[in-house]
């Protein structure tokens, strides 16, 4: 498979956006797969495959093409795994991986070089961690989760009282909780809670870079696009979806199925279903007709000067 | 302790934000820490401890429930330490913690799994780097600081000059100096200085995923929340608190006890004391204006045209 | 060499920016590099060199004062290397790190302390990867390259399609190309793309804390300051500058020589050469006027009212 600008007679492509059709004129590709609603845009000498779904029909082909290679599992004869802990059947666990006591690692998980995963971690079955990420102690993984190289999970949260002429860190005591197939990005960082627990629900996709606090409760099938950064104590409802770089206060409540464009501000809270946008965030239509008449202000000022200019005034 | 809405009758809670008042009906807590500033709004049936300022006492509580635990100090087998490096007493290092050549480590300091420690590193007392953080050739560290997972303190700074077609590193041979008691997030970056230090003053607080540029000066009890930028050179007065996600410009000035709201874009100095938001960042109060004003744009355009049509114009 | 506000008289000490002409007049600094546009601007009596560009003085002077010190080649008993991967001459490999089979390694590359080459790496000459890197499965490196701690480079990209109840992911099946004399800052993330490569052009700087989505195509000595975020799918042309944090959406193209202001984002294509900011971006100039008629709004608002005052309205 190729792009669809790069590629040749035996490779296959796609269109799943209208901003490709300029491309496809001039593609070399053997066969294309189109989405019905495209069909008529292409010309009719390009060989094609009618899709309900361009990128559902590209998870299928891909699947086939590349099927997932499994190495056997192996443990590392350089890992350090404190005595007690509790491997299950053909987990994998890569060179200089560091396991800490109490730790229960469920079967098929694969710990991956440099990892490191602190004492009482629990984590159910075929999940993965990459080199490099640390998990916190204490913290609980579900089935099927990936942690990507450099993510960091169950930190102590950021809660200080100022006391005696300094911050004085408040413990936090609280815990870190990913359910079941949860992504969590490279260089992620997610805290536990201060008191109960930081919990990312089933199903939930968390890009790079992103900051959860203290305390947020992620709902499930949520998506959490790059440097996202949520304060702490906020909940976010199931199905959400936060475009890139969103910045979500502390104690908000985003609601089920919401959609934040990338770039939004919250500081207060979105109802569900809703999609807000911009900063303060607000409802995607108010904001973006903001931004046309801000665009416009010049035009403003003009048209109330001459207003002025023809109206005998008292000063 | 839980939290208000699931604690049972055998937890302590707390009320610290009049936000979470409507929990407190239902709340099955034991005993609830109350501030006196709150307490006429809680039901009489509940039982309550009057306290002047709720995380002031969470802090003393939690202490006293959850004492910190300390691991007797031990240096793994597996830590590779250059044979030179002077380690205090009572240092732990954990597996494959590395230690170049001319690092002085103070007493009870914590070098945890992974950890990297550069060539000429000089840390104080008691303080801990966990594991996979990194303090690159010649950083100074306090007493008590606390360096977390991922953080990278004293890259080169990000200096180029255009010659013979290609950016060329100008060589960043500055310090990087941490005063005692400073904590660094998880995943964050602090570069230092291309020609003097980057300095982070005695008691300052940093969280995740923030980036300190070269030469930067940041004072003392200095709060800089998750994913906030500060660009090089950049001044950042004592007891300044910066919310998420700020952006500073370089070669600038915040001064003393200022505050910058979250997602505040500053592109100018900012005088002490002063709390400014938005993007340029503002002082706060005509910030939150703008922003109200621009909700109302629609309705300005509407009474200019409703102006324009009541008078004769002359076009 | 020491910054003008702290340089004694055995110091030199250098002026780029008319913002420290004030600290000149105290400088205690034996001699002071001054650019012949500023050269006017400082006292008589301060001895001081003319330079053209007093950065690009720096550049030479600072490479005199401080030559890159070299370690002789070695690879650390505890690295752990694959056995039929390549190694050119000279190669440094220092403890812990691991490079996993099929790597090719250039000669006199660095691959530091705990860095993790993936299955398949290939690396052209003279590069470097700093402690905790990461480079995944297959990821291209070309000559004289510098990978910063903690970088994350060629992870699977953010791809995903809702199928029987739950997001699931698109095999990322492409690449991950970085040119020659790339820089990848600290703990910044590079996706490898989903079909075709993700591609970062010939003499390219990336700060840290960035991210780079799948698919993206970034030119030629382009300018990536820290926590600037592109999704997937963009393509920024040959000697583009974006500010920090800045964000860009996916599915762009920001012409060759464009310029981001910090913390602008690109919500559409923006054309070679221009400088864009504020958010949504706009040329700069217009950026800049709406920012300055925002804060006019509450003059314009009691204009209006004036002007209805003083009209004989309908209603």
């Amino acid at each position: 498979m190729a792009p669809v600008d790069l590629a040749g007679p035996d490779d296959l492509s796609f269109v799943a956006n209208p901003r490709y059709l300029p491309y496809v004129q001039d593609s070399l590709a053997g066969v294309l797969l189109v989405p019905e609603s495209l069909l008529d845009r292409v010309p009719e000498e390009i060989p094609t495959i009618a899709v309900e779904d361009a990128h559902v029909a590209l998870y299928h082909v891909l699947r086939l093409l590349h099927p997932e290679q499994r190495e056997p599992a192996a443990v590392h004869s350089t890992a350090v795994i404190a005595e007690d802990v509790e491997l299950g059947a053909d987990v994998t666990v890569g060179p200089y991986a560091v396991i800490e006591r109490g730790a229960k690692i469920g079967d098929r998980c694969q710990i991956l070089a440099h990892a490191f995963v602190g004492q009482g971690v629990r984590m159910g079955t075929d999940s993965v961690v990459h080199p490099h990420a640390t998990l916190y102690d204490g913290v609980i993984v579900g089935d099927r989760c990936i942690i990507h190289s450099g993510a960091r999970v169950g930190k102590e949260g950021f809660g200080f009282v100022w006391l005696d002429g300094g911050h004085r860190k408040v413990p936090q005591v609280g815990g870190c909780v990913l359910g079941d197939d949860v992504e969590v990005g490279c260089n992620t960082t997610i805290d536990r809670g201060s008191i109960g627990d930081t919990v990312v629900g089933r199903g939930t996709k968390i890009d790079n870079l992103v900051q959860l606090g203290h305390n947020d409760r992620i709902g499930e099938h949520v998506i959490l696009v790059s440097q996202v950064g949520i304060s702490g104590s906020t909940t976010i409802g199931d199905g959400a979806v936060l475009g890139g770089q969103v910045g979500v206060g502390g104690h908000l409540t985003i609601g089920a199925g919401a959609r934040i464009g990338a770039r939004g501000g919250v500081i207060g809270d979105v109802p569900a279903g809703e999609t807000y946008s911009g900063y303060p965030a607000r409802p995607h239509r108010e904001s973006m007709r903001s931004h046309a008449m801000i665009a416009k202000l010049g035009e403003m000022f003009r048209r109330i000067k001459a207003l002025e200019a023809r109206i005998p005034g008292d000063d």
